[in-house]
């Protein structure tokens, strides 16, 4: 099944841009993903193509018109009824892994690009749109965020990683950071890599990617350890509690 | 003075990309910014211009090469030698405003692009290099995060967004999200323009927009919440502080 991409956007000339290369390129020519970018402003009702106007109670920049909004995605939802519609917008729900890895298990995603100051507020209460954040950062549009959300859903589409990448052992997939990586040269610049990746004892050296996994998560991303340690902990009381109530 | 970003990739044709269009393009034309992205490969030191390798340990994938990764680096740092070198990694530190804006006046950024599994980790010990991230997801490349980090510095550019827009209101900038924001039409599907933007009372509406990005920031991101009051009784006892020092 083709995983359906939508874009809403004012500058559908940036798209696939990145994603018509390398893996998300050669997945989009063999019919793994399509892509569609929506010209937002084909919905304008006036004939100077109007998509935004002044802020309500004054202030700088524009606001994207939610009628113009509505109608852009009504015809998107449309053509692809069963596709969530996201909003890339910095006040959105931080994008995990999590949820990257459900939508790219669905029929595909449609995403509304913001420009200017932001989009009419009443859009988010008259459709059913998921708010997403790619970080704490304000970019000048939606487009690259939508860019690199597409990017992470076509990696995990069967077939676009080779079987040598399963995204099985990355970082987040176990709530943790990756280990280390190395490669040859063994020396450089007087650096070796770590005697126990060239022991060939493969429980040593899962051992010690598990440790180092832990160390730099914990180092790196304390907020990310502190999770991890409470799925573990709540992992294993829920196998106490059944145990319990088994016997 | 122009903003010099350079990026080293494996796939520079991903360049400007979505950067060549709108403001960004604009201000490219305009020398407001320069770009150079760098092919790795290019410093590869066999005639095959191999840059990775199998990891050392075993496991799935390739691993970018330290002594072509350094070379490449070395490259740019004579070009640019006052540009910090950032590399783009799941691993790396949340980018947050703050950081974009301290990049965005000075002298440029350098970006490492990652591919495959990753980086061989001696380079990290071997060159000053910062590692950050751009969310908890996973992409393919560092590609599409190295467009939305370049992005969110050139909009910050002098002259870039126009007199309209000058950014301190939007998120983040006050650690608060945005209020929301409505235009024209006055109603639309039966919703209506809140009431007190339409009042043309300033001051009210100051203290509406005050309160409701206070409202969003506690119920969509508690952690940026904290952050907020925490800084605000920092301010406010440091405040005391002075003045009593001071009496």
């Amino acid at each position: 099944m083709t995983f359906a991409a939508t874009v809403l956007t004012l500058y559908p000339e940036m798209f696939p841009g990145p994603l018509g290369v390398s893996l998300a390129g050669r997945a989009l020519e063999a019919g793994t993903w399509s892509l569609e970018a929506i010209q937002i402003r084909d919905f304008a009702a006036d004939k100077h193509r109007t998509v935004d106007d002044t802020p309500a109670g004054g202030g700088a920049g524009m606001v994207l018109r939610a009628d113009v909004l509505g109608a852009a995605i009504d015809h998107a939802l449309a053509a692809h009824p069963a596709c969530p519609v996201l909003a890339m917008t910095p006040r959105g729900k931080p994008l995990t892994q999590d949820r990257v890895r459900a939508l790219s298990t669905g029929p595909g995603v449609t995403i509304l690009c913001g420009r200017f100051e932001g989009f009419d507020e009443r859009i988010f209460a008259a459709r059913e749109i998921e708010e997403v954040s790619l970080g704490d950062i304000i970019l000048s549009g939606g487009e690259p965020a939508a860019l690199a959300l597409l990017d992470a859903c076509i990696r995990l589409l069967p077939g676009v990683m080779g079987a040598a990448s399963s995204g099985a052992e990355e970082s987040f997939e176990d709530g943790l950071l990756e280990y280390p990586h190395y490669t040859r040269p063994v020396e450089w610049e007087g650096r070796t890599i770590p005697e126990v990746l060239r022991s060939g004892d493969h429980a040593k050296i899962a051992a010690w990617r598990k440790q180092q996994a832990e160390d730099q998560t914990r180092l790196r991303r304390p907020d990310l350890w502190e999770r991890h340690i409470g799925a573990r902990v709540r992992s294993a009381s829920g196998a106490r509690q059944e145990t319990k109530d088994g016997s």
